[in-house]
């Protein structure tokens, strides 16, 4: 192999593969990247940790057809510190890697290209085109809320879910429920149920936004086993995880006595406010005083106590309920709308979170004992 | 006490205070702020860890006089959260101190101001009048080299010396020796000489950067056991570290007989790319092989080896030598001159570097055996 690309090209397909760089596998291959001539103009640069590869291309002169494997950590540290202008990477026949610039010249030792593990990008399953910033949305407003206990299985993963021209994602840790949907046009073709590991919907996302580009679609292509995902001129395949979701719906409350109307904004200031007042070790707990014209925040630790005053629109009876502070932050920062609404039914039943308007979000939270957040 | 401060001063106060509040100790006090009215129109904010004290004032209304030392983490993140405006300030007899704005009320526990160690501030010492952007320059061009290894004593720590008309900083831990100079008229005084232990020196300068305002000058007050550092509004007081420095001139090579002059920035660049090529878990180390025209810097690790030339006028011999690069490139940074110079005399010699022109900052560094770098 014989290429020459602008470092500067090469740094933007680098960060976007370094996301399935495995730091931690003995798997020494997964600690790899493979660089591959695509034809007479591209070089493709490839990473797998096997539940998550990623090849993206990018222009190059090709002077000779070949690939190589290289440490991936190695490899774009070096790129990274060259200046910007041609790099020449040159392999012989003992996979021996030379980096060359006017000034600097590296050797490192590379794998043969077939230890590479095979990622197999063909698209076979069913189709979906997708607006890329939607596609972000549904994920940055789920993702969070998956149970991070890798024991727990299906709900360690986000539920990929459409259906009835609506696209939902979904996930859920036992103390809350996120869901959030899109439709329109898009979302009318045939039904796609997958579940996908938390921690890998993540990356898609940020290769997202790391591919912001001229393109303003992707597509996505599920099967029973694999979700992948083509940008621009980069592609991510995922494994998905097995087992059948929980059924969400039979959560979500039937009804609601009470609701109240207010800023999203001013409730998450006042919430991360009082979540300051906890006792060490422990998660910070607030309390909400429900009544008429305002929702009272309330506080206390060994060192003091706080209380936060935020105006509401209620209807319905007053009502004191407590809540661990951090699932209330979580979903009030991916709220987008200005305008939300709670809604509650007793002290102990879960209370539901949701824009004043629509249902785009749904987010359902389990209160915690009043004696618990002993305001 | 009772007092109306913006927020915005507040958090400024807050920010230099805090680089005193002490993390470990187990001393409670340390870990809290002093707050109490100055006359009518200010309040100061004062920190310890005993080691390290700063006393800083802002303008205040003050309704009534008093004092009150509460905890510095809760009330400084409780400052930094609310929205910029006024902040009523309130203390009881039992030293609750209430933090109230329009939609925010918190109570914490706080305690009797004359728990809180007496800062001494009165000027008792030598005085310099100095350029705080200097200052700044001695502390970062100096502070890198002392010894981290708190068993090391004196050496821990940072000389300040005025004399003969210059005023030098000097640093080292037995493997290299930083020194740094500024002379001027402000330097004719009478002669001063201290050590202050290098954490302490960091501090100083990260607080020079935080009061940059309308004063140019600070002044120092340096007695036997103190410096003293008075800036805009706000104080500093350092311990210094008891006994007698290094005679570091003893340790500056008379004579040299290789020299080379080159571009500050292209031999760190090179030394950086060649420092990730290491042994896992081991120092990064670089040869240098000087000749005509150049220096080449090269590495080598199990992965692969790098080659990196920079180019150089040379006066003397051929020269094979070998350097910790973490040594090269703290001094390398630090340097404000584009062209420097590095002084040889043998591979097991020390090798001085400096700006090409004058000698504000002379650094000397010891190589390592050429076996060592395996290069």
């Amino acid at each position: 192999m014989k290429i020459i690309c602008k470092q500067e090209k090469l740094i933007k397909a680098l960060n976007i593969v370094s996301r399935a760089v495995s730091q931690t596998s003995t798997l020494g291959i997964t600690r790899g990247i493979l660089i591959k001539t695509e034809g007479d103009i591209q070089v493709s640069f490839s990473t797998t940790d096997i539940q998550i590869s990623i090849t993206t291309k990018i222009e190059s002169i090709v002077n000779e057809y070949g690939g190589v494997v290289v440490s991936a950590r190695l490899f774009t540290d070096l790129i990274r510190k060259l200046p910007a202008g041609d790099i020449l990477i040159v392999t012989d026949e003992k996979n021996l890697v030379t980096i060359k610039t006017e000034k600097s010249e590296y050797e490192l030792q590379g794998k043969e290209e077939g230890e590479f593990p095979r990622i197999d990008t063909d698209e076979e399953g069913k189709k979906l085109k997708i607006d890329k910033e939607e596609l972000r949305s549904l994920i940055d407003g789920t993702v969070f809320a998956a149970s991070t206990d890798e024991s727990r299985g299906v709900i360690t993963g986000v539920l990929f879910e459409l259906k009835e021209g609506a696209l939902s994602f979904v996930a859920l840790d036992g103390y809350r429920v996120a869901i959030k949907r899109e439709r329109g046009e898009a979302y009318k073709g045939e039904e796609i149920k997958a579940v996908v590991p938390a921690k890998l919907m993540r990356e898609v996302s940020k290769i997202l936004a790391d591919t912001a580009g001229n393109e303003e679609e992707a597509l996505l292509d599920i099967d029973d086993r694999r979700l992948k995902l083509f940008t621009e001129d980069t592609q991510v395949r995922v494994n998905l995880l097995e087992g059948e979701y929980i059924k969400y719906k039979d959560v979500l409350p039937k009804e609601n006595k009470i609701s109240t109307v207010l800023s999203r904004g001013e409730l998450l200031d006042a919430v991360e406010r009082a979540a300051m007042l906890k006792s060490e070790g422990k998660n910070a707990f607030v309390r909400f005083s429900v009544g008429d014209g305002a929702v009272t925040v309330s506080s206390r630790a060994d060192e003091g106590r706080g209380r936060e005053t935020v105006s509401a629109e209620k209807n319905g009876e007053d009502i004191e309920i407590g809540f661990d502070a951090r699932f209330l932050t979580d979903a009030l920062k991916v709220i987008s709308d200005d305008i939300i609404e709670m809604q509650y039914n007793t002290s102990v039943s879960p209370c539901l979170i949701k824009p004043a308007e629509g249902d785009s979000f749904e987010y359902l939270i389990l209160p915690v004992r009043l004696s618990t957040v002993s305001v």
